[in-house]
C-alpha cells in the first residue's frame, strides 16, 4: 500500500472488480410529475414565487450572502411566531426533525417530560422522549378533544416535569388547542407544536409564554418540505446551554446550530451543508406571509374553514370535532360517512378531480376524512370544488358497509 | 374552557394579547442570490436540468407517483453505489444526517466502534458514536495520509469492534482511501463515508464488501443539498433489525424509513414529509450520472484533477498530499504557500472572480487551500480559470508572514 497505484492501476482494479449494476432503465424516462391540487393536511401546493426561488442556482452555504438570507429567515420566523427570541432558525429537515430537535436538546436522560396526547403528534413526541431516556408521562384525551387549563394544571402538579409538550394544531384530529393561560401555569418549559397551525390560527409565542415553538414549511407557508422553523426563548436556552450531557444528535445539536444561525457574535463555523434551495424557498414563503399579514391570514383561514364546514354539513356530512371553538382552521376532519369506505372516497376524488384529500392518521385512521385549505389553497373556490367532489363521490362510491 | 370561543372571541383575545413583532423590513427586498462558480469542496453548482426539477410544483409525499420516483432514486443509488442492496434510499437531510443515520441505527449503547480518523469526518463520526453511548476507539493518522490494510487489521484485532468507520474521500485533507481488501479483513460491519468521492472515484459497494455506504447530493451529483443516499446490505440489516434498544432518533430510524422506501411488501406508512422537490432534483441528478456512466465520470475526474495538479505545481504551489495515488480526484488540497494568509487568497479570488475556493476544515484549517472540480464543474476550462485566479492572487495578495 502507498506508492503503487496511479489511476490506470486503480481503474484496472476497478474493471477487474467489475461492474455489477447497469444504469437503471427507469431513469431513462423523463421525470414525470402529475398536476395535483393538494387539499389534504399537507403538503399544500407551492406558490409560484416560492417555486421559482427553490429552482435557483445556489451559492455556498457559508457565503456572507447566505448568512444574510438566513438572517432574513430568522426575522421572518420571529414575525410568524411573534417572538423576539434570538435563538430562532430553520432546522434542516421536516417538521418532524424540528420536534426531535426540541426534545433532544432540552431533555437529558432521566428528566421528566409531560406529553399532552390527543392525536398522533403527542404519540410521536412520547416515542422520541423514550428513545432519549427521558421519563415520559402522558396526559391523554380522546382524539377530537382538547385540553382544559384544569386538566393541564392537575397533571403538571402531579408529574412535575421539566418540559410540557402540547400540540397547537392537531392535524390528525382537526383540533386546535387553546393555548391562552398555559404559559402562566407552569414552572416547567412549555413546548408547542405548530406545524399544522402556523399562519392559519392565532399564535403569540412571547405573549403566550411559549418557551419552545416549532413548525413546518409545507402547510400554510406553501413551501417545499425540507426546512422547519424553530425558536427557543431565554429560559429554554438556559436549559439547553447548561446541559450535563451532550444531546444524542450532533445533526440537531443547538450548540452547533445556534452558532450557524448567528445566535452569538462568534464567527459562524461549518456544521453541516444547509439545504440551500429550500432556504431560498422558505425566505420567499416568509416574505409572502409578512406581506399578507398574520391577522389577515388568520381571518382568511377561519372564514374559509367556516364556509367549508357549512358546505359539508349541507351535504349531510358530520364534522368530527363537535365543538366549533376547537376546530382547527387549516385542517378539517369529517367523520367517515356511514356505509362508505373512506379510501373509496379519497380514491374517487383523486381519480376524477386530481385533488388530494386524505383519511385519518394514527388514532384517527378509519374514523375521518381530512381536508386542508392552507395558504394559497385557502380559497372559497377550492372549498366549493372539494364540496362538489365530495358530493360526487358520495353519489358514486359503492356502499361497502351498511 | 370548551364552548365559549368562536373566532371573534379568539381574535379579540389575540388583538388584546397584541402583536409585538412587525413584519421585518429585510423581507421587503427581493431575494438576492449572486452568481458564483463553486469550486470549493462542495456544494458544487447545480446543473440546469436538476435546477428545473427542484423548481417544480409538488405532489403529495405519499402519492403512488412519488413512490415511483423514490423507486427510481433507489435504482439510481444502487447504480451509483454498485450494489443490489434492497435497503437503499435517500435520507431527508444532508450527508451529515446520513452519517448519523448509519451510526445511530447500527450501534447500540456499549458496543465498540472503531473510527479511522485522518481528517474531520472521523472526528464527527467519533463525536456521534460517543453521544449515543457507543465505546469509541480511534485509529489515528496524520491528516494527509491514508490507512494501510496492516494498520486496519491490527486495530480490528486489538479492538474487536462491531463497526468500523472509514472515509473514502477525505475532503478536509484531499485524501482518497484505497478500500480494496478492507472488506475481507473484517468480521465487523464496514461503514464507508463517500460524501466527497461518489461519482468521482471508483467505488464498488458489493464487490468491496462494504456493509453500509452513504454519500451526499451536493458534490459530484450537482444537486441541491438536502438529501443523502445511503445503503445497507443484508448483514447490516440483520444487525439493525435485531437491535435490543430503539435507535435514539425516530427521524432517522431505519425501521420506519425502510418501510417508507419500500424495503418490504408491507404498505408504506407515513413517517415524515419527504423533501419532495429535493427528491425530484436527486432523481434527475442520478439520471444524469447513469447517462454519463460511472466509469466515464471517474475517468473525467481523475484526468482533470491531474491536469489541475500539474497547473498548480507549474505555479510553484505544493500539493498537500504527497503520494499521487492518495490524491482525491474531486477535491484537491494545496499547502498554503509560505508568506501568505490563506484567507487573503480565497477572498481575493471570490472578490475578483466570483469563484469559491476554500481554506481547510477541522484539522487542516490554516494548512491548506481546497479546490473542488465536481460533476459539471469538472472541466479543463474551470481548472484553467482557477489556476489563473490563483496566479493573480499570488501576485496581488500582500505577504503577511515571511
Amino acid at each position: 500500500c502507498g506508492k503503487i497505484l496511479a489511476f490506470d492501476t486503480v481503474r484496472s482494479m476497478s474493471v477487474q472488480t467489475g461492474f455489477t449494476v447497469p444504469p437503471p432503465k427507469s431513469l431513462q424516462q423523463p421525470l414525470s410529475v402529475p398536476k395535483r391540487l393538494l387539499l389534504g393536511p399537507g403538503p399544500s401546493n407551492i406558490s409560484s414565487r416560492v417555486q421559482e426561488a427553490g429552482g435557483r442556482q445556489i451559492i455556498g452555504h457559508m457565503h456572507p450572502e447566505m448568512f444574510q438570507i438566513m438572517d432574513q429567515i430568522k426575522a421572518g420566523i420571529q414575525y410568524a411566531f411573534q417572538t423576539t427570541n434570538n435563538l430562532t432558525l430553520a432546522i434542516s429537515g421536516s417538521g418532524h426533525a424540528a420536534m426531535e430537535a426540541a426534545l433532544v436538546n432540552v431533555l437529558e436522560p432521566g428528566e421528566a417530560v409531560l406529553i399532552a396526547m390527543n392525536g398522533v403528534w403527542g404519540e410521536r413526541a412520547a416515542d422520541i422522549g423514550e428513545r432519549i431516556g427521558a421519563k415520559v408521562q402522558k396526559l391523554v384525551k380522546t382524539p377530537g378533544e382538547s385540553f382544559s387549563l384544569q386538566d393541564i394544571e392537575k397533571a403538571l402538579v402531579q408529574h412535575k416535569p421539566v418540559l410540557f409538550f402540547i400540540t397547537h394544531g392537531e392535524s390528525s384530529t382537526g383540533v386546535v388547542q387553546n393555548l391562552d393561560g398555559i404559559g402562566s401555569l407552569h414552572n416547567c418549559l412549555l413546548l408547542v407544536d405548530s406545524v399544522a397551525s402556523l399562519g392559519g390560527a392565532p399564535l403569540f409565542m412571547d405573549n403566550q409564554e411559549i418557551d419552545i415553538l416549532y413548525s413546518g414549511s409545507q402547510k400554510v407557508l406553501n413551501c417545499p418540505p425540507g426546512t422547519a422553523p424553530i425558536s427557543f426563548n431565554e429560559r429554554a436556552c438556559q436549559k439547553i446551554f447548561n446541559r450535563k450531557t451532550k444531546p444524542t444528535s450532533l445533526y440537531l445539536d443547538m450548540g452547533w446550530l445556534s452558532n450557524l444561525w448567528g445566535y452569538d457574535e462568534s464567527p459562524r463555523k461549518y456544521h453541516h451543508t444547509s439545504p440551500i434551495t429550500c432556504l431560498f424557498a422558505l425566505r420567499e414563503a416568509l416574505a409572502i406571509l409578512a406581506e399578507q399579514g398574520l391577522e389577515n391570514y388568520w381571518k382568511l383561514h377561519q372564514e374559509n374553514a367556516e364556509y367549508l364546514h357549512k358546505g359539508l354539513e349541507d351535504l349531510g356530512l358530520k364534522l368530527f370535532v363537535k365543538d366549533k371553538s376547537m376546530r382547527l382552521p387549516t385542517v378539517t376532519t369529517i367523520a367517515v360517512p356511514e356505509g362508505y369506505e373512506w379510501k373509496d372516497i379519497t380514491n374517487f376524488i383523486m381519480k376524477n378531480y386530481q385533488i388530494e384529500i386524505t383519511g385519518g392518521l394514527g388514532p384517527t385512521i378509519g374514523m375521518v376524512l381530512r381536508i386542508g385549505l392552507m395558504g394559497i389553497n385557502c380559497t372559497k373556490a377550492n372549498a366549493d370544488l372539494v364540496i362538489r367532489a365530495l358530493k360526487d363521490a358520495l353519489e358514486h362510491c359503492k356502499k361497502s358497509k351498511h
